[in-house]
């Protein structure tokens, strides 16, 4: 359907990059009566009870009919807590797929970038081990995955200190689902390069925006009257135009203004924060630049962010 | 508090123009408790059960403190149908409160313009009456009030058949609550200046969308695969830059975006329809264009239209 409207670039009319997964993690996640096997993995759609497989092939011919900039080959995120012997074999199925994948995208003559994915769980050796088989294969960039599933934060950032030294250093490393500006922040300290995630527009939507101090609730009453923007100096659309309570007036109203200006501002503040770590890595400046923007910002707390998973999750299942 | 914050166009970063009601309707519509008499009406607030009062004269002082460019008199909008007797002192009382408007307003030195209302409900003599009261009145404009309100379309358009003749020619008329392409065509036939009406956003966000041969809804399977606009030859953002295919799979999907481009679409089509009409106005060909119009315009059937209103009476009682 997508490809003969022309694939995704001109279906959304959207000309920036696209990046699109092979919606393996989505099978895992939301897919019912999985069956999963050397071939691929079966499931049936949670949208409509329709049977499907996906296997390294197929979604190699999905993704090039969908024509989006940078794909990603069918890989096994293994859920968190995973048993070490689980962890292994969907690492090695994992990479069993990735040569499988950079056979089959031989098919397909794009110009699309094929990245591969880290995966082996919670395990230091495993990751060490995957980052060192994906990054020897011909990947020109790579993706990890199978983190920020629900595990504690300290754990992330554990498995990435052992995956990042063993990746080749030419090739960009993308960390897949993350996220927010202080794991951000603290992940491009961890050599990290890419980042994908719906969080700073979901937050958004139910209020939370961010500042140089750390997520604000936009429908608290202490903006009920504030003629100032969300944050002094922002230069968002919506901080230019807006006053605070204005945005907290929309907010509390539900009018469909609130998650179009609330949305703005939290990804003109990702793009500006991203702009900011680049000075300073070309600075040589970036310990300084972190350590600075975390003892500033105050992450949201594990109750905040245990409320809004629920009301996603709620949301999600209507 | 908006005073505070600067009036409407600065609260809401809006230099076009606005029209502020008196409440009067919402007070009649949606109010609970209400008690009227002869200084005002009191009610209990649909919001939070607080109680409220308004008068010709506080209507006005709130309606200077908002700071629209045009603002309107507190009225009795009479109910459909409404018995001869209760018709004639609703519109009596409306009179002697728009008097005291008028005479409340000299208090604020505002360059606001006060419209008259008109009422009258479904009565022809009345009708007359009021529109040659009010028209007599100091008001620079009048807005004709009570229709739209249930009554059937035949019965709208035989009221205003009696209203315009009495009218003085030189100030502009503004209906009230009107409405679809064919009654805005249909009422500018029938010496209408002006309309105000959420339905153009409303329908768009159910699905329905203008075309030159009536509503369509973007949601029907029929849009599913199709790349041209919504209409072809539409100059609005919506069509300029994307398939009907994308549009239908947003509705679908209830995506934000939806509810905007589909917005977009309905908003623009309403301002060209302005713009020909005014033409034709102005070429000396009007009651050809409405009736080329009007034989094309396959209006939405009273089931789809009841379908709507259901839908927007549920949501809003949400």
């Amino acid at each position: 359907m997508i490809a003969g409207l022309g694939g995704l670039h001109q279906f959304m009319h959207w000309d920036g990059p696209i990046l699109t997964d092979s919606g393996g993690f989505q099978v895992f996640s939301l897919g019912h009566l999985r069956k999963l096997n050397e071939e691929g993995v079966a499931f049936k759609s949670h949208l409509d009870g329709s049977l499907h497989q996906l296997t390294p092939e197929n979604v190699m011919q999905i993704e090039s009919e969908l024509g989006a900039d940078i794909i990603l080959p069918l890989d096994i995120c293994a859920a968190y807590p995973c048993n070490p012997k689980d962890a292994r074999e969907a690492m090695e199925r994992t990479h069993r797929w990735a040569e499988r994948a950079l056979i089959a995208r031989e098919r397909f003559q794009t110009e699309q970038t094929l990245f591969g994915i880290v995966q082996g769980a919670f395990e230091a050796e495993l990751r060490q081990q995957s980052a060192r088989f994906t990054g020897n294969l011909p990947f020109p960039g790579l993706s990890i995955g199978g983190l920020s599933v629900g595990e504690p934060k300290a754990v992330m950032w554990e498995m990435l200190q052992h995956i990042t030294p063993e990746l080749p250093n030419a090739k960009p490393r993308h960390l897949l689902g993350v996220g927010s500006p202080e794991d951000f922040v603290t992940g491009v300290g961890l050599g990290m390069d890419m980042f994908d995630c719906a969080l700073p527009t979901r937050v958004a939507r139910h209020g939370g925006l961010f500042t140089g101090y750390g997520r604000i609730n936009i429908k608290s009453a202490r903006y009920r009257a504030e003629r100032g923007p969300i944050e002094e100096g922002c230069d968002c659309y919506t901080c230019r135009n807006y006053s605070a309570a204005y945005v907290h007036h929309l907010a509390r109203t539900e009018e469909q203004l609130y998650y179009r200006l609330g949305s703005i501002h939290n990804v003109r503040y990702m793009l500006r924060l991203a702009g900011q770590m680049r000075d300073a890595i070309i600075a040589g400046t970036y310990p300084a630049f972190r350590d600075t923007f975390l003892a500033r910002y105050k992450p949201a707390s594990e109750e905040v962010r245990e409320d809004q998973r629920k009301k996603w999750k709620a949301a999600r299942s209507r």
